[in-house]
């Protein structure tokens, strides 16, 4: 990671000018299958059963938000809201990304700070403006309290332990690892296909690794290699040149990386976030600040290169950017497990 | 209505009387398709567009709000919660009553407002405590931002006008009335199945009977008789009988179909809510305040019928309600049609 992270807060620009040397024409297509940790492989039964821990809102106090609710997989993986809303009408204080290809990620959230989508999934039920649980001893006793959750914990994982915090993130990790958008116009354009982009995506597409936009959105997900080692974060300082814009937008008021390490050198850096789908995820940033996309393409040219683009420019590469929405995979709607003959969550007033 | 009405305030408990007598064997399965008013017929195409818009969080101010949120089809059709929670946290005064098989309803909500699932669905997106937005107008000029509804609505209803408020609550209706879960262990007895029901609940299904509950809820929906006209709900005063509970879970303080008649008459009225899966939609009464079944059935039969169950009946009957939880349909996840490059809910803070 240090390698990584230190040359791009040292020499941002040096970083940027390098990879748009080496990377330019590195576009990659989407792979069939994210990488799974060698502890947690997917099986159809633990997607099932994920995949009703995802929809679940009974993982949160009063029973009113699920992972879905911020991340809703039935649009672009996210709430379309700046900022989402947990429990008690509550405020988080940044965007939620986008759980499509998240699989793909190295690290997870946008300060990276969880390694893998498995410790990403501890983070939001006990988090108390998101889910509010008390803590993961009482997520684990309303498993306990579901029959149907017990036997399919009991199924996929065995042992005496089968219900237990660590195993209900696992669940969720493997249904998020299913979550994947393959064959989008980008993605045939690689393979072959000669009209699966317009002229105007072309022209961006050029445009976007001329600008230097691919200096960090490279990889496959656009959000970096997708070879780091696990849970070694591809990150960058944003924003990285004054303008207008910061103030504009609050570009600089949450310091990123900084607040959950406190280490100076994490001042304002970020997580690259993937582009695959970003013209279904607005608001953009990590506050959400910016509504559309052209706009969010024109401060990223200013405050990240130092360059103003013209309209048709930023026309050009927001229909590029859409030329990286994918296929959404049919899913069935889960049933929860239920719990007859009374609830396990809320109380009068 | 008059007629019930009438009979059902003035002498409830020679209705019941009445209905026990005459109903008390009349047992009826759901009928395997519910009624649909004639100016809107149920189509695949309406039925797919009903469920995106019946899942779609967009049709509340902040985009954090669905009909589903409340009513949720992936459990029992509630959430499980005393009331429910709306907009920026603020909560409701009634239960949310249980979506499946309300198609088989005469009357929609608890008191019986709305005479259609039609007129049901024009009520959340405006209550302000529910999804707040602040006009049906701001619904449709939402709709039309959304290239994929318009595109649906003019395909389904056709004409110049075809995105509007009214086709909206046509179309979730519409979807509504697919919402019914058929051949429960009940129905599956009443067609002949001898292995339906186990033994407590045959029990529970004669002392249902004896006790006098078939009075009010009789028919196949258990809610009085589905024969009434469209519109004409099936009251009943509740609580009827003076006793401790009242006072311990607040019964008599929500006047019920008084709050929206205003009429005299209406005074602590309620529609007789479908017993149909209703070992799934704990709390339970209008006011959410009773936590479990056991004590529901309890509490019934003294506000209700005067007489004190011993612990054992209270679990026949209970085993008895059990088998009316009925099988779900399996369903598609929708997918919500988008808005590319831009967001249609939520502001900053």
């Amino acid at each position: 990671m240090n390698r990584y992270r230190r040359s791009l807060q040292v020499c941002s620009t040096w970083v940027v000018l390098l990879f748009a040397a080496s990377h330019a024409a590195a576009f990659d297509a989407l792979p069939d299958l994210p990488p799974a940790p060698t502890d947690n492989p997917v099986t159809a039964d633990k997607v099932a059963l994920g995949k009703q821990l995802y929809f679940d809102p009974r993982l949160s106090i009063d029973g009113t938000v699920s992972c879905n609710s911020c991340h809703n997989v039935m649009s672009g993986g996210t709430d379309s809201r700046p900022t989402s809303v947990g429990v008690n009408g509550q405020r988080g204080g940044r965007n939620a990304p986008t759980v499509w290809n998240a699989a793909y990620l190295t690290a997870q959230f946008w300060d990276g700070r969880a390694a893998t989508l498995e410790d990403q999934a501890k983070g939001p039920p006990l988090n108390p403006i998101e889910m509010g649980m008390p803590s993961a001893a009482a997520v684990v006793e309303r498993l306990n309290a579901i029959p149907g959750y017990v036997e399919q914990f009991k199924h996929v994982f065995g042992g005496d332990n089968a219900v237990s915090y660590d195993n209900m993130a696992k669940a969720i990790a493997t249904y998020e690892r299913t979550l994947i958008t393959l064959n989008s116009p980008f993605d045939r354009h690689l393979k072959g296909d000669k009209s699966a982009l317009s002229a105007a995506q072309k022209r961006g597409m050029k445009l976007f690794a001329d600008t230097g936009c691919t200096g960090c959105h490279n990889g496959a997900n656009f959000a970096g290699p997708t070879t780091l080692p696990v849970g070694q974060g591809f990150y960058q300082k944003f924003p990285t040149y004054p303008s207008d814009y910061d103030k504009k937008y609050g570009l600089s008021e949450d310091k990123g990386r900084y607040e959950s390490t406190k280490n100076s050198d994490d001042m304002n850096m970020w997580r690259v976030p993937s582009l695959r789908n970003v013209a279904l995820t607005a608001p953009y940033f990590h506050n959400g600040s910016v509504k559309t996309l052209s706009q969010a393409v024109r401060v990223m040219a200013k405050v990240q290169l130092n360059k103003t683009l013209q309209d048709e420019q930023v026309d050009d590469i927001v229909a590029f950017l859409n030329s990286l929405v994918g296929e959404f995979p049919v899913q069935s709607l889960p049933r929860l497990p239920e719990t007859p003959n009374g609830s396990l969550v809320g109380a009068i007033k």
